[in-house]
């Protein structure tokens, strides 16, 4: 492998958000772009499940969040499109709305809150009795106590995104270095490059941090400017639908199950993806018993007849989560560096939204509006220590 | 590769069965043996748990069989010595004891008649109260309402014995054909050989059918002589004890949970074995959501701890059952054609007395004793249309 030694662009990290950023940047703006990553893809990018639901997730308190959300679900169909074309791939984006369903009354209530919060902020939202939930979903089990229908809420196949992101990628003359970046280089209050487990170095005008949950862990950044992600990590098993038995599904279903939340995310090839657990227990991804378990047992009570469906996979990835669960993007407090990670639970929704306005900070553009929210200062050391 | 034409023995099937009948035959009578498996020990002696408990899985009516499995039972520690050193790889035995425990009352009213009927035979089985159990095992959930410890029964790390297996055999000359084999060669009414999926014929003095469920799937034989063997599938889980928590089991726990009965077998390292389902669904291997989710909801009833546990392989396998549920073994109608299949449940438990009495079978003996019930002519064409 060679490569020169100097790059205008440099990303660390390519997963869904760096490998987008890469894309947009060099094909809108045309710069040099390499992207840095031992495991291409294989993070928290291969382990989610790809529901596109800024509606049907919705939280209070967390409107401008639901604004980039929502932009960013309003881009996908012409992100994905262009994409798979770039690509010579499909992109895995799948316009089939979302039910959400609850198993008991407290249930029922939680959903209903929802609906009303929905609703005063002026989002597409229908209530159904649990029949109207059976007409439109018929294998969901007649336990159920009631949903909503959000027709605006989609998905995308996470694993084709990436497949379609690289090969796009390397159409478009993107650089892809398949090593560990050891240490991001400062010199003089700015950062100028990073220097990969080989021993080499790669120097860049820019250097953008897009290393997900790790983007805390690698060195060489002055301790104010290194962004406060923590890995959350989360399970998801994927089954398969046979040919006889389709559609199980025909569209993303999240559950309330006695408090909890969980989903079923039904792809057109027969896989159905089921997610999520939550944990906080640090940079571990071995899938557990229990966590596995639970997501069975919620899910079977949902939807009985998935017993019967071949169980391909179970596996974990880490999360990157930031103190107040929102992305931490654009220009830092130091020169050349640039961050885009913190995703969190919507990394897959967030992505045409990260790349278009990374890559326009990257061009030199003033922040757009819509990510000053996001701003990586907004965590100052005094806002971190009154959280601790 | 290339071997000789002619064999004294060829043996259809390397699980543990063809395995150590080759082992034996080879060792003890000095015959050329010839063993062939396009996938050596990855059938159902893969997906096994290694229990070697035939008091604890005593069954009424079964005594001709509980007699055997004694037998074996009795000679494993010697077969598994004799085994290790042969191979200069540990074999696996674990003489560790089986508790059998039942959650409710109606699962305590299943053990106390097993307790009645295994005392009735003589066999040595101690009643416990709950807290006894919890003595015994700590980690059991206080739920339990009773159980009884076998003492004698055992355990064997089933990938281990056809790793010691491969290697003894290997050490001792036994060659290994990894093919598939095509027809069994019958001519004049007698099988001769095998012909290979690669075209090659194997000419041998005697033929041994050790092929598992798929012993009856093999071209060439009259239909009287096919055994009656089909898969019964099994679906097991390996999780990991990490270090700080062992021993989380000393023994094997048996559960009978609201009816049903299930394991956990513990290895020394730190595995945990839990099994087992059981589906009559043909020739097919894939893990089922429903059969991994009974597996961890009735081991977290006994053992609430396991949640935590990493889950590190799902796995199903094909047992070959028979219409008695009992071993086929011996010379069949068919002159050169010898039998070693439909072992259910029990054919790592079964392994050594197989191997030694096979294996003196093949050497010219008369058939022992302690085999005549399991003979392959005792499903004659009329018995099997009474039971169809």
């Amino acid at each position: 492998m060679s490569y020169a030694p100097n790059t205008d662009i440099v990303i660390v990290g390519a997963g869904v958000i760096g490998l987008s950023i890469a894309w947009r940047a060099r094909t809108r703006y045309g710069p040099t772009v390499t992207v840095v990553d031992p495991s291409p893809g294989r993070g928290a990018s291969h382990a989610a499940a790809g529901m596109l639901t800024p509606v049907s997730e919705l939280q209070y308190g967390e409107e401008s969040l639901l604004r980039l959300g929502i932009e960013s679900a309003r881009r996908y169909p012409e992100f994905a499109a262009e994409l798979a074309d770039a690509a010579g791939l499909p992109s895995g984006y799948r316009a089939c709305g979302t039910i959400a369903v609850a198993l008991d009354a407290d249930d029922r209530a939680v959903l209903k809150d929802l609906h009303t919060h929905q609703t005063r902020l002026g989002l597409h939202s229908t209530w159904l009795t649990s029949r109207e939930c059976r007409r439109l979903e018929p294998m969901l089990s007649p336990a159920i106590t009631g949903g909503l229908h959000v027709e605006d809420d989609h998905q995308i196949d996470n694993r084709r995104l990436v497949a379609a992101l690289l090969a796009a990628c390397d159409r478009a003359g993107v650089r892809l270095v398949r090593e560990r970046v050891e240490r991001i280089l400062v010199t003089d209050e700015r950062a100028h490059g990073v220097r990969l487990a080989n021993g080499r170095e790669l120097s860049a005008d820019q250097v953008v941090l897009a290393a997900g949950c790790r983007s805390a862990l690698i060195p060489g950044l002055p301790p104010e400017v290194v962004p406060a992600v923590r890995p959350i990590k989360g399970e998801i098993l994927r089954l398969k639908v046979p040919p006889a038995m389709l559609p199980l599904l025909s569209r993303n279903v999240r559950g309330v199950v006695k408090g909890g939340s969980m989903y079923l995310v039904p792809r057109a090839d027969g896989e159905l993806v089921i997610g999520a657990t939550e944990y906080e227990l640090g940079h571990d991804t071995r899938v557990t018993a229990g966590g596995v378990y639970e997501l069975l047992r919620d899910a079977h009570e949902l939807v009985p007849g998935i017993t019967e469906l071949p169980l391909l996979e179970t596996l974990a990835g880490l999360r990157p989560g930031s103190p107040d669960n929102a992305p931490i993007l654009g220009r830092s407090a130091l020169a050349g560096l640039v961050v885009a990670t913190g995703h969190y639970r919507h990394g897959i929704l967030l992505t045409p939204i990260t790349a278009d306005t990374v890559a326009e900070v990257l061009a030199g553009g003033t922040t757009p509006d819509l990510i000053v929210p996001f701003g990586p200062d907004r965590f100052a050391p005094a806002a971190r220590k009154v959280m601790a």
